[in-house]
């Protein structure tokens, strides 16, 4: 089952280096933050009511891989692309980022959704059936 | 002769702290780009453009200061008003933001408007007729 | 009552954007830091360690004000003079960042210092006076 | 031939999301000004001077990939390991982050020593013999 969100973003001046392209970190942060609007536009809620309303505790990052193809610059309008897949206990985003056509950057990130046990530590735990549901 | 442009943005899970709220250095930053977007509405060109097309070698901040009166979380759809006064090679942005209808932080900056001089150098420089031309 | 710490820092690559310099609000994240260097260096505890062992739960920054006299650049090995001076729930931190014996920013932060009442909700409470006797 | 360079850092607030854990963007963030030390530690100058001193424009990340195996902090104290394997005009960086013994986080990077050609654009060169020698 895999369900696709698009979202676009400006590279703004704070996210490059003084090679004046992106600071490659940021975009990790572009990414996580598209993970979280993928999962909004599915579920109708944002991560903050994610929080509240399901069991859940949080997706942290086990391993993610990345390529960087072409720079980006600030100023320059972006699409990312970020397309899921589900395991039981863990899911895989994948995300391109493309600016006039061309694919920029792509990442891959497994992520584990946990909840918090008897004791208040996290462990992983099944994705609820009514958040795959929300993405069927 | 003052100039108002606002913009819309969401608070994001990685502009948060351990308390659950954002850590304030992510006010500046999008403070910074909300300078940046002020101009863009005015003049009809990114500031990546306005190094190409204008004598224009970047505005450094002199001063800052700013209020912080109500933290703002992660999924908050906030509004920030950015207005811009000018003086002759400085000038001043205020900006507020805005989540809910409530204001949660303002803040003002000085910046200089410099250009290269002929050692490369970075001065202050009067700011072109035809950029003040655009905020009239 | 004023305390005063001192720390040594170098200005990284990721810290500068395109005009090479120091991306200003980074300065705050270096500042909040200090903040939090200057209480581990008079108490002896990390931050992580306040929230476990004294009635404390984070210190809300109310306002700051910051000068940017010189710029920085990576590269660059910095010192940064932090010092405290305290009022009943709430204190003061004067931050001055120097390079080669040059000032290159200064800044002031009030922040409040807080605990959480019976309902959850952060609120301002005298700062203990187990704490004020650190800085004695 | 492999080369190893250590560095200590202490993980900030600031460096930390509402899950009270490292952002993992910021691993990135470390990583990248780890390589920069290495290079500091082999060559005795800082990237500044790299880019005054030698036939050097830069080291873009090709791509990388990381996993996350603990997670880290604010107020831990950590540990960086890493080690750079030379190509004839790109090398690879793996690093390792541990925290009182156990390793928390682990990358590699590819990256490719560039220069600029007559059109001021950057083009990928071999890594000077001056440098390699520095890391023998």
């Amino acid at each position: 089952m895999a369900y696709t969100n698009t979202r676009n973003l400006r590279i703004e001046w704070g996210d490059c280096d003084p090679a004046g392209i992106i600071f490659y970190p940021n975009y990790f942060r572009i990414f996580d933050h598209s993970t979280a609007m993928l999962f909004e536009a599915a579920l109708g809620m944002t991560k903050h009511e994610m929080f509240k309303k399901l069991e859940f505790e949080g997706w942290p990052l086990i391993k993610t891989q990345a390529r960087f193809l072409k720079p980006t610059r600030f100023g320059d309008d972006c699409v990312v692309e970020s397309t899921v897949n589900f395991g039981r206990s863990s899911f895989e985003v994948a995300h391109r980022l493309s600016c006039n056509g061309a694919v920029c950057a792509e990442a891959n990130e497994k992520r584990v959704w946990t909840v918090r046990d008897a004791s208040g530590q996290l462990k992983s735990h099944p994705i609820p059936d009514a958040v795959l549901a929300k993405f069927a």
